[in-house]
């Protein structure tokens, strides 16, 4: 068992074409053992923004700290401290800090398959 | 997209045998079309517990509020806000509230296994 901080994780910038202003933590990863799905931590500066991509892959997120726009298929969609965002595999995102302050949620995702075959 | 509070989400008293004061929300779920994994909101009153059990998937847990014991194979450990707690699958585990306000965090877990062959 791991029990450890968020602050205890490497911190590092998101490469990612399109991203500003964001920092990626693997909060749980392949290291921990987990094999089915990931924990990320983000960090978003006042103005930040994730990549506006998609994937096969879904999110699963909560918002830990600040206020932002999430970009969807649907438009802009507000969210704040304690929301919990659900992004279907195949729909286009962008997650923005529009705050003063910046903007902090966790974001999992399913591990790569592994084949049964 | 969902974009919705942790609030907005049905709260349920956890049945479990050995569970005492916790309550539990589904905030990502079937429901949702989540199909790899599913996020849960636990609230934990003061001297309350999870149950004190085993099963073969893992928990993936962020502690939003509070501070307690997970009780693992390694013995008590101690967690707060910000905390990062994995459980592999097949450990032993339960959280208990030691403080004196409401415990909460999320904890996520593996969707059932669908056979590919």
């Amino acid at each position: 068992m791991k029990v450890q901080s968020i602050k205890a994780h490497l911190q590092e910038p998101v490469v990612t074409e399109g991203a500003k202003g964001a920092h990626i933590r693997v909060l749980i990863g392949p290291d921990d053992g987990a094999s089915n799905f990931y924990m990320r931590h983000f960090e978003v500066e006042p103005g930040g923004c994730t990549p506006h991509h998609e994937h096969e892959h879904e999110h699963e997120v909560l918002v830990l700290k600040g206020t932002g726009l999430v970009k969807g298929a649907e438009g802009d969609r507000p969210f704040k401290q304690n929301d919990v965002i659900f992004v279907p595999g195949g729909e286009k995102h962008q997650f923005c800090n529009t705050g003063d302050e910046s903007c902090e949620f966790i974001c999992l995702i399913p591990a790569p398959r592994q084949s049964d075959c």
